[in-house]
């Protein structure tokens, strides 16, 4: 069985249009919907399509849900100079945590550092767009969040943890940044979805079924299965991406005052809310800190390029095989979508079809 | 075959004497001598034995080799508010360290958080004890260092970072503290020993030839074999653990002028130093937030112990296998090791008889 999907190419524009346009008749403003496009389109255009606009309906339903406030009021509730806590008031996180960082990065200007954890918000699409709006201060930039709860901690099968990614944006000088942004679980859905619609057996270790138990058929995922934590199996470590993910919640979720564990808020909109909800909303985390105040920005510019040059020359095993920085792929992604569009799969041209009709939009 | 380890215990009181006299003749302060013992009792009374006073002979061996300063000089050289960077001049990180994490608590009290990275130090011992410090003056805590050059990044067959651990420490009110403590490569160095005592093939993802090739065969680590990142395999998200790897060595080293990559010093003495150094010594990178500057202390601490007790109580995959959060096992061991003492085994009291020899020392 091969399966083959109808892919047509966009305009990164015309698919920033139409993002901005359905924000803009969800209610935003139309500095709120341009930002949230901004962030949905940095994911098309990088090659992260799971987090572009293939997420726009994913959004509207839980806007008609009742669980995104498109008009949010965001404010800092507390503070001690590097450090704020912010109220997302319900917004989308595309726009929450854009803001967030901004203050961040005033607060490193300041204090050497900035940081802020963030409660009461909504999926805010890539963690790479947040940490990387530190790059063009001189700083480097970090962001966390917390996520629909689908991983199980080693020895349960309850989904306690979301795929929880953290990333790590570092300036450069003639090299491209080096751009540090991953889920915490093994593998990404993306990736599941493509071995189903090909009918493939999944590798052991990327999914466990109801039971806890590892499991190579990807329909289990629809039957109460599961993702597994960076590492996979027990005897691999899976330990170490529990813990990781744990970090991630505790800074996102816990610190904010925002829901955490089983209680983060999925992004399903079919999925309620469980009862006895320990905080507000979702939680995220973002940090900002200038180079300076550790070493000469230029020093440090310059050894990351030897940096980055010393690995891509590193011995290869195959000399076929190009050895890739971290984040190196999505700007090879982003230069060959600029110049030639962005692919999307008849299943999200017919989602955003299908948004163009509902809110009476030209796509 | 199976093999048997000969362990004798001892208190915890008697190995630190050891330790802290062997400090003395090397040429410590007292001081300086006495928190170097504490770093590595920590390790061995949380059951992490590969970071105790079996390391002793090496941190001895290096210092022969004239690779440790044991009167450093520890000054700031760079810093701005919140932030500061270190050089150790070449002294113990079991030492460096610390004090490097003395002054980003006292930063924190100042501006919310603090933030230090060091240069030119050597092996700093367990991560997760310099984040612990800041447990009790209510604040999370943070350490990474890099290490001796030992995992090959995703297709690549030469050894370019190290087991390049990363810890956190998060205070709780009735629950022990959360110490997140782990190394970003898949498996620890320990358990590969133990397979190889025991004669076991170990398991596919634990390690890989010279030619960066997956191996079962323990021996290959003699023969060029390095540790894979976490993630163990490509199709398993070994490029993620590269990533964490990357994080780890650019924060350390890149940041504080230390050295990063294949130029790393390691830690065994008759490794030679590569030519060409771009950095001094080893680096790590340490940090403090205080948790009052994004929420009530006794709020976060509420919410950490109903954080654990979830997780806890998150339903098991089966009921006899309990579920533990990050940093719970070695608590457990630690209860049990003060009231019981520490097992050693003979290659490491055969070390330590060899050095008491050595320093006219008792032991």
């Amino acid at each position: 069985m091969h399966f083959c999907a109808i892919m047509q190419v966009f305009t990164k524009d015309s698919l920033y249009q139409i993002a901005h346009k359905v924000f803009l008749a969800m209610g935003s403003n139309d500095d709120d919907a341009k930002q949230a496009a901004d962030v949905l389109l940095s994911a098309d255009v990088r090659g992260i399509d799971s987090h572009g606009v293939s997420r726009l309906l994913g959004y509207v339903a839980l806007w008609e849900a009742g669980r995104i406030n498109m008009k949010p009021n965001v404010v800092v509730k507390r503070e001690h100079k590097s450090t704020f806590t912010i109220d997302g008031d319900e917004g989308l996180g595309l726009v929450v945590a854009p803001k967030a960082m901004k203050i961040a990065i005033e607060r490193a200007k300041e204090y050497g550092t900035g940081w802020g954890a963030i409660q009461n918000s909504n999926h805010f699409g890539i963690a790479g767009y947040h940490a990387m709006m530190a790059l063009p201060h001189d700083m480097i930039g970090m962001a966390m969040t917390n996520a629909t709860p689908f991983i199980p901690p080693t020895h349960s099968k309850q989904a306690m943890l979301g795929t929880n990614p953290l990333a790590y944006a570092f300036p450069t000088d003639k090299q491209k940044p080096l751009v540090i942004d991953l889920a915490t679980a093994s593998v990404a859905r993306g990736k599941i979805e493509i071995a189903r619609r090909e009918g493939k057996v999944i590798p052991k270790g990327w999914i466990v079924d109801k039971h806890g138990f590892t499991s190579q058929n990807v329909d289990e995922l629809k039957d109460g299965g599961m993702l597994t934590p960076l590492g996979s199996l027990e005897e691999l470590g899976s330990h170490k991406g529990y813990a990781l993910g744990s970090l991630v919640d505790v800074m996102t979720g816990v610190l904010s005052g925002a829901n955490y564990g089983k209680w983060v808020p999925p992004f399903v909109s079919y999925l309620p809310l469980l009862p006895n909800l320990p905080g507000n909303g979702l939680g995220h985390f973002v940090g900002a800190l200038e180079i300076e105040g550790f070493r000469s920005t230029s020093e440090f510019k310059a050894s990351m390029d030897h940096w980055i040059q010393s690995f891509k020359s590193a011995e290869r095993i195959d000399d076929s095989q190009e050895i890739f920085v971290p984040g190196e792929k999505e700007y090879i992604t982003e230069e060959e979508r600029n110049a030639n569009g962005i692919p999307l799969n008849d299943k999200v041209i017919e989602d955003l079809e299908g948004l163009s009709k509902k809110f009476k939009i030209q796509f």
